[in-house]
């Protein structure tokens, strides 16, 4: 009787060994490189007790960048191509707007005008976008567009233009006991729109730009209303500034793409113990974009001499991701 | 034989029956008295799975003012003291504040040129004593004087001037799948130093007022220096500000104490579904203090009377608390 039972728990088993691999294995979509490698050698030393580099559950911080680093920033940061959408669906409310730059520009498609606006058009239409409303009203907005908008080159929705690898990575962290924050330069609402859903990452866990607001009593019909003054810029220095205000401990695990991350990426590094710092390199223009130092988007330049100097860990996204888009056919591969 | 461990298990059970009975109540500082009642009919009502008012545990919020709420606040804010402590430990360092006030006041003890210096000093004393120092610089000062000032009149560190059946409200409330934040006037950092091991809040859930800071890259030794710049006051209407901006979520829970938490609890009752907002009462001079509409500190005027409008719960301390203070002898009660 025993000795049945055992074979036929072996049968059992052997047949069920192709899907045991698969299931054991939590990053399919990392070929067996040097970053699965690093990540995976990082993960299992912190989190396994009694190891020299064991770290408690409640330090397990990981922050990640959003663009470029969880999804695509290419032609343009997606939040920038969401506020362009919106001047155009606000446009009607604002006839002025027809010989007013730079809204003048984003209305009539030129481009030369827009970008020579610079900053200050951009902080324009920011402030014509994200600010005078309520937070609940903006996230509305946001979701309207995620749902509708589609990314001119993949004409799939923004939200399907995530890193299949990233989401891994994610999921595989959280299974070990870390906390997975966002800590990007998009702005926070905007981020929150989708970041639970997409991302597996709770509002109280998204860190990003931050526009001021004031709290509103109506008669008793009370909301948030987002005001066009920036107050916090979550990019480059301000990132550990938005770490330390937020969470008050230092992260152990950082990944970002650009220099907009390389402080970020420095403060995660300076803390005691085992460290980990990774930025995702785009080198794949067949499946997605290849830039770095020479990109007005996401520039990767000093962040990456800094990496190599520091041994960090760099993803060649082309040689490294066996698939990058969450919709792109297994069987392509 | 299995008659027998009946038997035995019988004893056991009677031998540790009022060893249960005590474990089985969360609260054995809250007298049986409304408030108790309130607190337990909610959150028995939100945590039971399939009931009408079930809300699931990540929207479980809740958000606690610390002044007043947490731990006592008398003859004036912990943190005012600290920060008047600071400006005499720092005077050999600042010769010229024998003659600049406000320094010169505090010095002197000049409590009327102090207390006439108004908002402005105040801002003054806390820019000296709060900023111009990286955040662990200030954690480290923070954490000495509170290892060594002594409370005016208990004669004990102040982080013995918690209130014992708030510390069982937040313990309770986590055992039952609330995440518990802090959400005060206190100064971040300065709440920090504390706030996880006498509260078991940790640094991420603790919300208040914040000044500017900067990332600073001293040949590779990073720090993150505190401004004399004020970013957020978190009082009043800026809280439903903080909670929006730092937890994007709607607490179900609320308790404060005075007329600076009004709108905290306005913004946690105007969600859908059952909700709970809660005062502290100050009504026990003997243990504790009397005050209310008439004080300086943690005046309770236009709070006092939403609560008895809305019906929301008001603690009367000297009836409804059995204990106030951990360091209470059981036994004198």
């Amino acid at each position: 009787m025993l000795h049945l039972q055992r074979v036929r728990w072996g049968w059992v088993l052997l047949l069920l060994l192709p899907v045991l691999v698969q299931a054991a294995d939590p990053l399919p979509s990392w070929r067996n490189g040097p970053s699965r490698q690093a990540i995976e050698a990082f993960v299992t030393a912190v989190a396994t007790e009694g190891g020299k580099d064991y770290v408690p559950e409640v330090e397990r911080v990981a922050v990640f960048d959003n663009d470029g680093t969880l999804w695509s920033e290419q032609p343009l940061y997606f939040e920038v191509l969401f506020a362009l959408d919106e001047v155009k669906r606000l446009a009607p409310q604002h006839p002025e707007w027809a010989s007013q730059q730079p809204f003048k520009a984003v209305l009539e498609g030129d481009q030369k005008t827009l970008s020579d606006s610079g900053m200050d058009g951009m902080l324009k239409i920011v402030a014509a976008t994200h600010a005078g409303v309520s937070t609940e009203a903006f996230m509305a907005n946001t979701k309207r567009w995620l749902a509708t908008a589609m990314h001119p080159r993949s004409h799939k929705p923004y939200t399907e233009m995530v890193f299949e690898p990233m989401l891994e990575l994610l999921q595989y962290l959280r299974a070990n006991g870390f906390r997975t924050y966002i800590v990007s330069g998009g702005e926070v609402a905007f981020m929150r729109a989708f970041a639970e859903e997409v991302y597996g990452v709770p509002p109280e866990q998204v860190i990003g730009t931050t526009l001021d607001a004031r709290f509103i009593d109506d008669n008793g019909k009370l909301s948030i209303e987002r005001l066009p003054k920036l107050l916090h810029n979550d990019d480059g220095p301000g990132k550990p500034v938005s770490i330390d205000a937020r969470i008050g401990r230092r992260p152990i695990l950082a990944f970002g793409n650009s220099d907009g991350d390389l402080q970020m990426l420095q403060w995660t590094m300076a803390g005691d113990g085992k460290r980990f710092a990774g930025l995702v390199h785009h080198t794949d223009a067949a499946r997605e974009w290849a830039y770095d130092r020479d990109s007005k988007v996401g520039r990767l330049d000093k962040a990456l001499d800094a990496a190599r100097r520091a041994n960090w860990t760099v993803v060649d996204m082309a040689r490294e991701w066996q698939q990058v888009y969450p919709f792109e056919s297994k069987q392509a591969q």
